[in-house]
């Protein structure tokens, strides 16, 4: 039975003919903004906005029901291979658990491995950050440049600029794209005797990451000779011939995993950047804060689950008010890159086509996520939100401190961000031009951290790797794998060898590739 | 008669049947290559691998024919009050003119009007860049920035990264957000003595560009005192009695005129910082650029006419082949913020429920615009381009110059480019498993610029330009206000007044706001 035929589905589909289009709710409903609130140790979630009754709460609970949603937290957190297409578990979660309780991938305890890469790491943070360990010249590391992209990057560069107030001693950098420019411009701000890069591919062999890697090197060699790169190079890599065949020291290769994604991966050694930019302490409130939002998904009942609601609500939105897209608003400049994290954890996730058994789908799976720092977004594309023809959900984010000590801002960041939710869900319904009217009933969430710290960062970065999860179970699909990318990658190492290995596409790509070469 | 019953529309759907979910062409079709390509003096669009036959063409030019686009295209130009709900003109490519012709609005020639701003905007750059114009100590300027949100920031901001191998002298910075993080952090990283704030506001009561300017202003009177305002603050807008109260001289004045739409308004004065960044002659460059796009759309058959053709080839993606959003994926670094800048430009000029008329609308207008840098975005996203449930288009942005002279890079990154699109026009069909099976079908445009400079910058901003309008010419709807930002402005003054001046809403909204503010 496909999910649009179940009972659970089918009575959304009935229920939600009254709403698409409609108000779930009035101004006068005051009482939601209590009863539609969940709060986990100084983060929140208010869904008082979505455009939903507590009846399509029941009804999306049944289909959580309906779909296993327990049972299969129960196997993810358990080490399950639910990764079917790979063969593989989805571990993140064990990278920050408080205790050592053994768990096993194959028949072998994990814990130990985690546990002792976990003491290397922060021994080498502790290294470069007290000085002890030093560039080739005798000098401590002033930059910290951070080579990858996908995973390697997103959640890395997020963590570091949301928790710039925790940056100490270092300048951090990020280089991901293959453009030139990209890694040309960082460089021209580093000194080569203090800078220190941090290679990170899980494979070793993601051409842009290996390419901006040589480009670094060649950089480095250039000023201190190629002794220095022992010293001024790590890598974070399950591909340990191919660190050293770089010219890596081995003691210098911090593994990565097969039960851990990409785009899962801040907690593991990918993290190493963050660490050297925060320092130990704060990188274990990082997991602690994870660790906390783990133990209340995995314990707490459905209906008081936040990760879990998250995703209802979700696909709520997605499949039922047919939403295309998830805007994700922060109102909190540190932020900003918080919407291209989660474009890759949601879209790379759930962008699937396919059932974990090969099956075709016969309704909406992941929906598009874009956004933009509030209060900048209501001056660009909100006009859209407000008046387009196509009806979406936001999410809201916001910091309730004011840790600048600026309260005028503050209160007007705050101020807007409440207002825009309900211009979204209330409209103008009546007004002296048609132009001025405002339907109304847009669905928004709250999320609120009671501050900006590294133990909130990792609630809110826990709470959105499960609400994907959660999402993924309910489409039925395999929200760990991303076998879209093979194809374009495979396309373009053909274009590059000349050759025509993308099969008879060969020839129309060689031919578009050389008409845009420079000549 | 509304347009989806109009002969034309219906021909289209008619004709869309067949190919939603299709292909339209094979890879063996390789003379699409050259017969759906557009060139002008170095920008080139080409559209071979947009799901679409020279039949959806021809329909689509009897759309265009049928909706009047060229003499709504001649009425803009002759500054027609095109802009019917705030009767004014659209008059953006008055501002790049190259020579003197009389264009009257309101029976006035505004000719002169412009020239003369343009000679001040023109010394003053002179004076600030030569260092006749000084800080309040006598010091040159080292740093400019720039206060301003939506089209007093995004297109400034774009230009001035896009063009940073022509910024010459100065750093840029540019200060958005309400959020104090924003102000604070560019102010740590500037000398006051050396410091030129640009506000830039054409009421001059936008909130959060005022209350970042009395940040700066503040901070900058701490340190040189009240006097040095008149030096280092110079403001655009229309609004003259304003910007005298906060202190700025009143020669440092540069006007706005209200036949110029903010997201339209870099070839103003708004452009003032970008033309501190890269000097007058580089300015006008950009300037020329635009202008021969302009005289493009002007003259150019509309089956050559490349705005045309971009703006015929969206609706054909967003109405006809239900595509809900365009992703903007730039293969060049430097145009990182392109999707910011568009996602503005379209989402607020066509994210519009009703006609120009008032009447509501059965049919889909603006798409939601986002977008990443390839070859980011293929680590991230890509996934769900290839293989979500929701087929989109895309717009591939790529610079043939390999100006870093770094060639591994440079091909590395056109490849990925050229291959991206290959998978997405032809997916792969049969696999192994069905995990990778890509349906393909999914449309692209190609846009390319021989190099990148200024004057191709110009032809690439126009082109969107004019594409942006002429797709809500064939909406029916006025593409140049945004009546959609009224509503969460008011009530979010409202909220900080503590009033309930958003009516019965307002209960509600302060209740929340209350619950979020710092305690």
């Amino acid at each position: 039975m496909t999910l649009t035929s179940t009972p659970a589905w089918q009575k959304l589909k009935t229920h939600s003919e009254a709403l698409r289009g409609a108000s779930a709710f009035t101004p006068a409903d005051i009482a939601r903004l209590d009863d539609f609130s969940l709060s986990l140790n100084g983060l929140h979630l208010n869904y008082a906005c979505q455009n939903a009754t507590q009846e399509t709460v029941d009804l999306l609970l049944e289909l959580a029901a309906q779909q296993q949603v327990e049972e299969n937290r129960t196997r993810m957190f358990a080490g399950d291979k639910i990764n079917t297409t790979e063969n593989r578990a989805a571990l993140h979660t064990a990278l920050r658990r408080g205790d050592n309780t053994p768990l096993l991938v194959d028949g072998l305890d994990i814990m130990p491995d985690i546990r002792a890469t976990q003491t290397r790491i922060a021994a080498f943070v502790d290294d470069v950050r007290g000085g002890a360990w030093r560039g080739a010249t005798g000098k401590t590391f002033k930059h910290i440049v951070n080579i990858g992209i996908g995973g390697s990057d997103l959640g890395p560069r997020l963590a570091s600029q949301a928790l710039i107030d925790y940056v100490e001693g270092v300048t951090m950098h990020f280089v991901a794209n293959a453009d030139a420019f990209d890694i040309d411009s960082v460089l021209a701000k580093c000194d080569p005797a203090q800078t220190l890069f941090v290679v990170v591919s899980k494979t070793f062999s993601t051409q842009e990451t290996l390419m901006n890697a040589r480009t670094a090197r060649q950089w480095l060699t250039d000023a201190l000779g190629v002794d220095a790169v022992a010293k001024h190079f790590v890598a974070v890599s399950a591909n340990r011939d191919a660190v050293e065949a770089f010219g890596i020291h081995a003691d210098n290769i911090f593994p990565m995993w097969d039960w851990v994604g990409g785009r899962y991966s801040l907690w593991s050694a990918v993290g190493l950047s963050v660490a050297l930019a925060i320092g130990n302490e704060n990188f274990r409130a990082l997991w602690n804060g994870a660790a906390a939002m783990d133990a209340h998904f995995q314990s707490a009942p459905l209906h008081q689950n936040m990760p879990v609601m998250l995703a209802l609500l979700a696909v709520w939105n997605r499949n039922f008010l047919d939403a295309p897209a998830l805007a994700i608003l922060s109102y909190c400049e540190r932020l900003r890159d918080f919407p291209r994290f989660l474009q890759q954890l949601e879209m790379e996730s759930n962008g699937k086509s396919v059932t974990r058994d090969g099956a075709a789908l016969d309704y909406e799976t992941g929906p598009i996520l874009f956004g933009e720092c509030g209060t900048v977004g209501q001056h660009s594309f909100h006009q859209w939100l407000h008046q387009g023809t196509t009806p979406i959900a936001c999410d809201f984010i916001g910091v309730s401190e004011d840790d600048r000590h600026k309260p005028e801002h503050h209160r007007a960041l705050l101020s807007n961000m409440v207002a825009q939710m309900g211009a979204l869900a209330f409209g103008q319904k009546q007004a002296a031009s048609p132009h001025d009217i405002y339907a109304g009933h847009r669905s928004s969430n709250l999320i609120l951290l009671d501050r900006l710290d590294p133990y909130h960062l990792g609630l809110l970065l826990a709470l959105y790797e499960h609400k994907t999860f959660v999402q993924g179970v309910i489409w039925g699909i395999n929200s760990f794998d991303q076998p879209g990318v093979e194809l374009g990658k495979r396309m373009a190492k053909g274009l590059e060898a000349n050759s025509v290995s993308a099969g008879e596409n060969g020839d129309f790509l060689s031919h578009l590739l050389q008409k845009i070469l420079p000549k």
